[in-house]
């Protein structure tokens, strides 16, 4: 049921394997072990919404040289025969006492020699998405083999994206605009919280989202209390801002940009935070440039909106984007991650406009060889206003 | 922005503690750390989809005795304070090196004495979600406390559901119907797998879905190849057999099951195949009762379709459902959990119609003390036809 003409060209995944295969010689390993959606994905286009059912550990190894090896429930087989995998090895799960501990162990031995290293993601923004109990069984079973964290070797691989994953991201950066041009309309005919949240979802699907794994926002009074609550029935009303933020996903790539609308005419506290945000993105969007680190990215953002009297603001000023909502790296003020040709990223200020009131803008960008190329359409400066 | 009004009573929450804290003292712990979305939520009413970035870990510890402590990243503080409990203690995250390990260690070392255990999901259908370095240094950090495995723990007091989840369940299952009733019309209107898709979802948030976690299915000549796959964009035929499988949520309850369609009239294999999953499910709601265990369920269903001269089935035929889109137990040959009252399940037979080929049917139970009661509208034995 793969649909084939979605699906990246070998050449692409071949790129990938490679360079993993590339950072593992760099780094010593024998074989990268991947448990994550993101990262099965990324291997072998293995694309489902199954993982949202906890029951059942998937996974990849990938040797020092050759394809990867897919190791999955039975129930998996049919959609990963259909990518580019073509070892794929099963076992009947959710199986109480053995759930695949016996395959992974045998398969791990099969490719790595006895005194060999495997890695695994470890460090941060990662899991190990298998019982930890399972894990250590494993472990134990592969003995003397020794395992060892591999998060820098995945992720300066998956941080800089193909110019095929552009183009995924794009189509998904493109439709998410298109939903949002519909949000006056949906604030129109229904201006309650959690209806607006639930008919800009519809609206996502309807412009093509294959589904929509994240929407948040908020609303209030030249302001908004947080960005991660789920929306409550609350009617809007003149002077709030209403934010709206998403995660939609085409293809397995996510868009994650918000937009600001004020309802009824905007405060002058608004306009001036919205203002101040969007010059602090425009800063950024002029200085941006490979070489520099996801510290002096935020220093920019950060730096601007101090300039304008507000309080410093907290949290990270941004984050890459791909294949997951969000991820490597994040500009704070302690990440010294090193920016590349071919990061997506998002540049996310956000700044308090009075006590427990905040106020956030969001594009999303590559960075190419002379600078960053916006795949987000830039907001206006003014916010747009609905009248209700 | 949470809303009072879908949360749960407090009493509810401290019946939750109060179990916990009961099987914690027969284990022998002394108190549990938590991480993953479920049981933050259940602990604490904590709801949200920011979980969809993998970017930062959330924890909340639940001591010998009194209430809960959440350790979380300051960006979820406003949302942890709408909730019940009071003790939350906050990180600035991400942070590259320090990504709550000091804080989540200082924690756990003011709530356990020195040669204290901590119990931690490590089993069956658990993950930690958390980097598994920053686990091993906030182990390192606590010792000499130790660090048990605390699945059963945990599952036998999140398997039986009290009236209040039943209710929420029962809302969340009556809103998929409403979908589900709409797919005659969403097939006519577009017949092509992806579009169906789609429209479902956009059909499930337009009947009250606070999102959709979850749509699968699969189309094709008297059965379709899996269950897993997404949608491709293929025209449905007539002679096709149409399924539809969710996952939407709403107040963080899932609904799970699933509902046929013969496209166009139905062959004879289809039928018998249909009336064979009813004829089995049927017979597991005129037996089940608490007492049985999950391996029980599984051979009545096994045997009905043996009996219709299938070949055995695989991989599991039922599990619990509840806050994720499967929970314990699953209905196999091998799972011995005693079924008791109030588990929520989905009985959910499967079969090869031919080589593969396959028809899933679903249902959604919950198991009081004289049998099950259905929530899920029992589906027709004769599979509904589509006329395109």
């Amino acid at each position: 049921m793969l649909d084939a003409r979605r699906d990246f060209t070998r050449d692409e995944y071949r790129r990938r394997i490679t360079a993993l295969q590339s950072g593992m010689a760099t780094a010593g390993l024998d074989a990268l072990l991947l448990t994550t959606p993101a990262d099965v994905f990324y291997a072998t286009g293995f694309l489902t919404r199954f993982w949202e059912s906890p029951a059942r550990p998937w996974f990849v190894v990938i040797p020092a040289k050759g394809d990867p090896v897919a190791v999955i429930p039975s129930i998996g087989a049919h959609l990963m025969r259909a990518t580019w995998i073509s070892d794929v090895r099963t076992w009947d799960a959710p199986h109480p006492t053995d759930d695949g501990v016996s395959l992974l162990s045998e398969t791990l031995a099969d490719l790595v020699t006895e005194h060999g290293r495997i890695g695994v993601p470890k460090g941060h923004e990662t899991h190990v998405r298998m019982p930890l109990k399972d894990f250590e069984r494993v472990m134990a079973r592969i003995a003397p083999r020794t395992v060892t964290d591999a998060t820098d070797v995945v992720r300066r691989v998956r941080e800089a994206k193909s110019e095929a994953e552009i183009d995924r991201l794009r189509e998904v950066i493109a439709l998410t605009h298109r939903a949002f041009d519909r949000v006056p309309e949906i604030v129109a005919k229904a201006p309650r919280l959690d209806t607006v949240f639930r008919n800009f979802q519809m609206a996502l699907l309807d412009e093509g989202a294959d589904w929509v794994a994240y929407t948040a926002g908020g609303a209030g009074q030249s302001g908004y209390g947080d960005v991660i609550s789920p929306a409550a029935p609350e009617p809007l009303q003149s002077g709030d801002v209403l934010m709206l933020d998403t995660g939609a996903v085409k293809n397995g790539y996510f868009s994650d940009f918000d937009r600001n609308y004020s309802i009824g005419p905007l405060s002058d506290a608004a306009r001036r935070a919205h203002e101040t945000l969007w010059d602090a993105t425009e800063g950024l969007l002029h200085s941006i440039r490979r070489g520099h680190t996801a510290k002096d990215a935020h220093r920019v953002l950060s730096d601007a909106i101090v300039a304008q009297g507000y309080p410093k603001p907290v949290g990270r000023l941004g984050h890459g984007l791909g294949i997951t909502l969000t991820e490597w790296p994040s500009f704070t003020e302690l990440d010294e991650t090193p920016l590349v040709e071919g990061m997506v990223l998002t540049i996310e200020p956000s700044l308090e406009v009075a006590p427990g009131k905040i106020l956030v803008h969001e594009e999303n960008i590559v960075l190419r060889a002379d600078g960053p190329e916006l795949l987000s359409r830039r907001a206006p400066r003014e916010m747009p206003e609905i009248t209700l």
